[in-house]
């Protein structure tokens, strides 16, 4: 099966021996925490030891941050290793995934042999979730995946239509999984999160990821918050015990205590989101108003991923997503020195020098 | 569903505070390797990037070290993650599972609905596997696993019979898994190996665990050798992509750099494991005369873990293995002053003192 991905930077430096600068997988700007590369050294102390593989204390902390009781709560391997376990063990038989979107979500269910209905976001409507998505909800549905914000396109799911969605999901007797990776980026992330309808709704599942918001997918950390807390005990149990490293266990309990990197992080991808958004329409491409750390455009010119690729820089090509066709591409929001490297090499390209 | 293990000192410390000494989990007395300690150091200046998908220059390094091509590797996060999705991908009707044996097997098994074959390994002939797995193995068998030297009785498959079961798959068209996680800590790995037939026994998967031959459970990573290239590659592609994290990828490729650690542990091992079988004995236990780096015993005493577990030190009470009683126990092999406080411990429970 081939299928690709942004931040494979791994590649890149095997053919240069170079690192190159990473637009195309969606990470903080800001880095690791201190805090976390501290905690993860004392975890070394530990290494000759198993993880504890019911992560209490992170989840103690979890709970703690999310107000909802810690056997509603599941640490995995990364979220993705969530999405993998959830689908491989409802296996679901219908399912209702928006397009285009996280490309994992297909690649699981297509694991169990799962129909996929496909809601198409549209280019004309700058890939804002279609109303349909709540009509395409039946009793034959099993599974919904919402990506909120969206990935690659960056944009919200509208307020009402998701509460209209969650209704649908209720009646019909479907589970609704909310990933919310990049909803800690935004400043409006109680707004637009789920987690104050998850003690009302059991078939409510909610992502959340270390990996984005604290830039350490080298760690691999991921959180389901479920409704429902046999289905997180069903989850847990699904898989081996110790899914969780304890290095990714130290740090996800140091990034929960580091308040001001959350609140430093915010303003910046605002103000730098609002920046590239300006600078890459000024040049000629037509970009989606997203508002997540990344950025969904368009240009005419179709290897422009590559030849950034040439100049040390990575861009997620995004014509690999359904939904989506070439010339689309997503770009991480970066601090201002970075992006405006982006910038330069583009107009480069753009004018063939 | 209940499950425990060994290793479990995290309750331990949050029901003491203080951390316990540890004969639970099956892991090397020499701890973390120091060049693999740096080599996660150093993995956390690129852990705000992804981990490589790929694992291209663990899975090359492996390829050098077990001489086989990297094509056939898969790396995942612990030996654990591999048992799991090997099970998941293959869906397996029936198989066959020796006991009393490493029990994620069967819960992986059970997830599928699988129905178990469980061929007794007896008592009265010390645990050793018995002739007749061999006759099991019919047309409707999809799976066999076998552990190389057994978990929890440190028995080897002697060795006629492993290549008569070899034969029985390879007529009935069956995999057989052996997990020789334990195997490296012997000074007879290749001659109880079947690495030798991995290039001409397609329908062969070998599993092999940095966890414990490197004292690193904490880091998780293990590999899977597979006879069947083709069978590697669907392996791979069944599940997240980024399943080994960034600092267990570094502290493989140091491991397999530091071969004086090997050597140094096998013979201390041996030596330590005669010393323990020997004192266990002359205080009344009946000691299985096992190959790895653990002893499984039996005593009349049904509290000795518990007992143990007041003075700080974890035992592995194995009454919850299938074909097991209560009143066995699965110590690790430790150092000698380790070894010593461990007998010490054990003879004031004996003596109620």
């Amino acid at each position: 099966m081939k299928w690709f991905h942004g931040g494979d930077w791994a590649e890149y430096q095997r053919e240069t021996g170079f690192l190159p600068l990473d637009f195309s997988a969606n990470i903080s700007p800001l880095g690791l925490p201190a805090g976390v590369k501290e905690a993860v050294l004392a975890s070394l102390e530990s290494a000759d030891r198993y993880p504890d593989p019911h992560c209490v204390e992170l989840r103690c902390a979890l709970s703690a941050q999310y107000g909802i009781p810690a056997e509603k709560i599941v640490c995995g391997n990364g979220a993705a290793d969530l999405i993998y376990r959830l689908v491989l063990l409802l296996k679901p038989k219908n399912a209702i995934v928006p397009v285009p979107a996280f490309t994992e979500y297909e690649r699981a269910l297509s694991l169990t042999g799962c129909r996929i209905n496909r809601i198409l976001c549209k280019e004309e409507e700058d890939f804002l979730l279609p109303e349909t998505v709540s009509d395409a909800i039946s009793p034959e549905t099993n599974l919904v995946f919402l990506c909120n914000p969206n990935n690659p396109t960056g944009r919200f799911v509208p307020a009402g239509l998701l509460e209209r969605i969650l209704q649908r999901c209720e009646e019909a007797g479907c589970l609704l999984v909310v990933d919310e990776c990049f909803l800690g980026f935004s400043e409006e992330t109680e707004q637009h999160s789920l987690l104050r309808c998850l003690s009302q709704y059991p078939p409510l599942v909610l992502l959340r990821a270390f990996t984005k918001l604290y830039a350490m997918p080298g760690l691999r950390l991921g959180t389901a918050l479920c409704g429902n807390s046999d289905l997180a005990e069903r989850l847990r149990a699904f898989g081996q015990p110790w899914s969780v490293s304890a290095p990714a266990q130290a740090a996800g309990l140091a990034a929960l205590q580091d308040m001001d990197y959350v609140n430093r992080m915010r303003p910046l991808v605002k103000e730098e989101r609002s920046f590239l958004q300006k600078e890459l329409s000024e040049i000629g491409m037509r970009v989606i108003p997203g508002e997540a750390n990344f950025l969904l455009f368009f240009t005419e010119e179709r290897q422009l991923s590559q030849k950034l690729r040439e100049k040390g820089i990575l861009l997620r090509d995004c014509s690999d997503f359904t939904g989506l066709c070439p010339g689309w591409y997503r770009t991480a929001v970066r601090t201002r020195e970075e992006n405006l490297l982006l910038l330069q090499a583009i107009k480069e390209v753009l004018h063939g020098s």
